[in-house]
């Protein structure tokens, strides 16, 4: 049924997003493993992070070829004999992480993207169970199959075209667990969401699905149209040379999402909107450290910086429950996986508007 | 009773800290309130914050003469025909905050300190609440008479000596505001205190008093037996140049409260101490802003840097009935008030083990 060998597009040098030059090649996907699933590949979100393993940008030393994507849904075509929660033809998905140890207090606690041991990407990871997949290298979904651990594989729930979900196990996950840890709706009501992006969209949308008032935050108004049909009822422009926006604005949300990947954004000004005893949230990861900032108005608001990675198998499950339920849909554009050397080089030029998801025809994922 | 003219050791200028030169002068309290309490001081805690503002260390337009001190008890001996928690006679108390607008969000939810319209210091304050006392100045506590709105004036609890409880109103709430507030010895068992000063022998202490097991984190081991008796069971020395001690102690504790005043902190291997989903809580202001930092270790680890002010009237309270109740004794050395120019530069020499307290000998305070 799955092959030994899978067929995916590969990255095979950092020009490979600018130049748009994947190239379609074999590799052997882990040892099996009693307790993986083999997914054959419908759809497969774009992320950001795609782009940044490929390219290099977060880490130059690249052990190419890559083959990226993490956004992946599909259909269960080989299921291990000890899975016990996915039968051979399911609907399922997988997110940005494969695997971790399974057993620190984190694990356990459905923190396993904090694994202690570390988190095992779906591509550029390296496994580290004990099993026949130990050492071997991890290859994502910009493909014809997946191989993963099955425990973070999740069943997508009937009645969410598949399509949709494919961009949320990822770019969704990212924004909806911090939403949801930091109480957006319930003890947090003011939410702003920094960036009108891939994630910056999903902030909007499930922060209002979580019953918060929305405010969202961008350079200039561009997107304001598009965030309002998202969900925001605020909109706050922070172009211009002073920073009026934020003394007008000045305590007014408990919570923010940051998206930017902006090294430079006015993290003090931004500061300045939280409520004391508000948190700001870094989901996006500039590839810079963070402008200084002073103690003052931390000690002097209460208000806390901190940052939050992708969502478990749990979150994820409760994630896609509740877009199945609210008919919760991303901005996705579909595109053909064939086309993915075009695709890459549009998101790379922030074209996006606000996922592209790949298809993968041949397996039987519609346009 | 009380006069309309208080006498006090005035700063005149910023050198007054480095030469000891503090003045004893006559000035006029605000303006009586019938929500207000006269105290005759029996006792004031040296505080870093006086000798920061006394010099103009943290704002060098400073509105001198400044009387500081901030860590008052004393004597109610006239309370205003509005007030009902205290009676003529009572022993009590004032912390570093002297006044708020008692009608924010945050003054109606016990968080007075972070008050939208901002604290009113005990001293180098000004008073704007609609009253007598409407712009008027607030003078602290090395003084024989303190006058304070009642709503931040606290009683003394029974068997609690009054030279062992000034420190606690701030030196002492300080720290133990943030414990509680992030759970030390319930959700955050695993405590560490940075920095054994004024702050920190207070969070090692209190931290103890909570239930937390305790480590003490200083530069060097020169203050690791005293540590030990203040209750740390655990000990980390930062000293040299590699930071193996961050990586030999990576996600040990749930909580930190950083106390140390020097902007060049490893805050980076601190960072590594923490548990994900860890707070570390700054409560000393360096001068200069935070050494940079990446947005990764946040979003890795889902760590929270935050700060904390103070505490509120009822925190005070709490923290003074737990003292009473465990018999808990900060470190203390009583010195007389008129020697308040030696104090201070001893203070400022970093020989405090571990606060002085000012005592008013001819009000009634004991050596």
């Amino acid at each position: 049924m799955s092959a030994t060998e899978f067929t995916g597009w590969g990255a095979f040098d950092k020009n490979c997003v600018k130049d748009g030059s994947f190239k379609k090649f074999t590799y052997k996907p882990k040892g099996w493993d009693e307790t993986d699933v083999d997914i054959k590949i419908l759809y497969c979100g774009v992320c950001a992070s795609d782009l940044h393993t490929a390219s290099g940008g977060w880490n130059p030393n690249q052990d190419y070829p890559q083959v990226v994507g993490h956004e992946i849904v599909g259909i269960a075509v080989k299921v291990g004999s000890e899975v016990t929660h996915i039968k051979e033809g399911d609907l399922v998905g997988v997110g940005a992480q494969n695997d971790s140890c399974l057993e620190c207090g984190q694990c356990k606690n459905n923190r396993e993207s904090y694994c202690d041991k570390g988190q095992v990407g779906t591509y550029d990871g390296k496994y580290y169970r004990e099993g026949n997949g130990k050492g071997d290298k991890s290859y994502g979904g910009y493909a014809d199959m997946h191989r993963a651990p099955s425990h973070f594989v999740v069943k997508i729930p009937d009645g969410l075209d598949p399509a949709i979900a494919a961009p949320m196990l990822c770019g969704g996950v990212t924004v909806y667990s911090p939403l949801v840890q930091y109480g957006a709706g319930t003890t947090a009501k003011d939410v702003g969401i920094i960036g009108i992006g891939g994630l910056g969209h999903f902030g909007l949308i499930f922060a209002k699905a979580l019953g918060a008032n929305v405010t969202a935050i961008s350079h200039s108004e561009s997107k304001k149209a598009d965030a309002e049909k998202m969900g925001a009822t605020n909109f706050i422009a922070t172009h211009g040379d002073d920073n009026k926006w934020a003394t007008e604005n000045r305590r007014t949300l408990d919570l923010i999402i940051a998206t930017t990947n902006d090294a430079k954004m006015p993290l003090l000004d931004y500061a300045t909107l939280l409520k004391p005893g508000g948190h700001l949230v870094f989901v996006g990861a500039p590839e810079e450290p963070l402008p200084q900032f002073p103690t003052f108005p931390l000690i002097m608001s209460n208000i806390h910086l901190t940052g939050s990675a992708i969502g478990s198998p749990k979150i994820i499950k409760e994630m896609l429950e509740l877009a199945a339920k609210q008919d919760i849909k991303g901005w996705i554009i579909k595109r053909p996986l064939d086309d993915v050397n075009q695709v890459v080089q549009d998101m790379h030029a922030s074209k996006a508007r606000y996922r592209y998801v790949l298809v993968n025809e041949k397996n039987g994922g519609k346009l």
